[in-house]
């Protein structure tokens, strides 16, 4: 019986928290505001006390829960269970997560990056059923992807693989947060389309209003997303030849302008991209929305064997 | 007693057969000049022509001999066993070389792509002893690369990935064979260093010839090489920040110019990758030289669980 999931997506904004049935629905949610508790030690109560709250409301008991399983927007040693570094949430780095989780609920934990936790859930649950080789991007402040190769989510030596969004676009270009410079991110990610898009349109404006354009058909706005797509496919492309794909999934904000997005981005990995990978290489909409990681958790609690180092 | 592996490494110029014992070592060898015969047909006599004779010299019977490797400059469909196209070698599309050889010889026949056999050698025999995720690039006429993911060799669902040298280095620049724009092989494959280091030398000058001038402390042929190693830490970049591998092994004519070039290398990646990623790989010479090609073959035979589909 024991098949129920809890999985828990920590974002910037908010924490969400779900319980999830072995065919990855959620059948219950909570959720916590992140900024009322940021440190690590007021977090991590607030956390203990809506997940006890929530198998309360529903009636379960801590052994009839699988595991807990918990995406976070930053750096995550999956071996030790330790948060290594949340780049937006003050105070976290190395934080054993894991270890007082389990010591505190009595309950099985795993931790995972945010952007991997959503490629299990779109892996196993969405758009990416039955594939053995994909790339999940998401496109939104952050430009991120989770590798699954080989049937298997990739994490590289460092838990640090999939930084999509830092691979340089052009030798030369704007300084990266990250220290590089020309990354696809600073060309892709919200920050720089809105900057665009208000240099296109000669006011500050956001992207759901240019798609609001697009969607009636203002030749600025569509031309505007034709380019973004034409940037997203040119980036694309490098990992298009390096890994030979058959999917790529794309979620985040930016993809709810699919219609207008997505044919370029295709043309443009056909046009760049070598013939086999180009030709064989699907790009979808990821189908999950913002569910994708607390579904994922289930996957990972499933699927992911441990590796205890 | 079925422990000796048969490797053989086609190449444009030469076709490279070695017996290999279980250690990687190469015990007899031989040789067949490709252009002499070209097309599948007269390839295949002459390869098993030269197979017979190298067991027949050293005293072997097929039945000694637990199968042979053969690493192919091209696309190769390696659960099918088919030799998609040889770019390079004339008539070579959709030969299904594995069936012929085997149902001719009566022995176990695995294929490969050259760029993935020499990996697997690196790997398993030279310099990427006990990895489990690496990048193995190889630098000359073509640039290519061979991923080791996962405890695995990555190949990527149309057996077409590691296609480094056809990652764009910039979003605009000259158009390649591939049909792409910018690709890192028209910035450091062999053609394009030998242009550069003519200009800067005004004269027609060979890359042997300007690793001789670096050795000698001549300061263009020093610059020369320091340049081509911040083209390729830019071009790695993107690799080390999407895989976050431990190790880059770089092998190939260029990599002799190891001690001009891997310091410029190393420094652009530690500069221009995320903290993560940079501080964690290692840039390393290939051990094995041209041998990688044959010895990969043991690993291939070895190692490689079939996949027959």
């Amino acid at each position: 019986m024991r098949d129920i999931i809890l999985g828990i997506d920590v974002g910037g904004t908010n924490i969400k928290l779900g319980l999830v049935n072995p065919g990855g629905q959620i059948f219950s949610r909570s959720r916590i505001v992140t900024k009322d508790h940021t440190a690590p030690k007021e977090l991590i109560k607030a956390l203990i006390g809506e997940i006890t709250n929530l198998l309360k409301i529903n009636q379960l008991e801590k052994k009839q829960v699988k595991g807990i399983g918990i995406g976070l927007p930053g750096l995550i040693d999956v071996e030790k269970g330790i948060v290594k570094l949340l780049p937006n949430i003050a105070g976290w780095r190395d934080v054993p997560l894991e270890k007082i989780l389990r010591q505190s609920l009595d309950m099985e934990i795993r931790l995972e990056n945010d952007v991997n936790m959503i490629t299990l859930g779109e892996w196993r649950f969405g758009a990416g059923q039955g594939r053995k080789d994909l790339v999940c991007m998401t496109l939104g402040t952050g430009v991120g992807a989770g590798l699954i190769l080989n049937d298997a989510l990739y994490r590289g030596e460092g838990f640090a693989a999939g930084e999509i969004g830092h691979m340089p676009l052009n030798e030369t270009g704007v300084v990266c947060s990250c220290g590089g410079v020309g990354c696809f991110e600073r060309y892709v990610g919200n920050a720089a389309l809105e900057k665009e898009a208000s240099r296109i349109f000669n006011r500050s404006i956001k992207l759901e209003e240019v798609s609001q354009l697009a969607a009636k058909g203002e030749k600025r706005a569509l031309a505007f997303w034709h380019e973004a797509g034409v940037r997203i496919g040119n980036g694309l492309t490098a990992t298009v030849n390096l890994l030979n794909p058959r999917l790529i999934i794309i979620g985040g904000g930016v993809s709810n302008s699919h219609r207008f997005l997505f044919p370029a981005i295709r043309e443009t990995i056909k046009a760049r991209a070598m013939s086999v990978q180009g030709s064989m290489v699907r790009v979808v909409r990821a189908k999950l929305g913002s569910d994708a990681g607390i579904i994922g958790a289930c996957v990972l609690l499933e699927n992911e064997s441990r590796h205890d180092g």
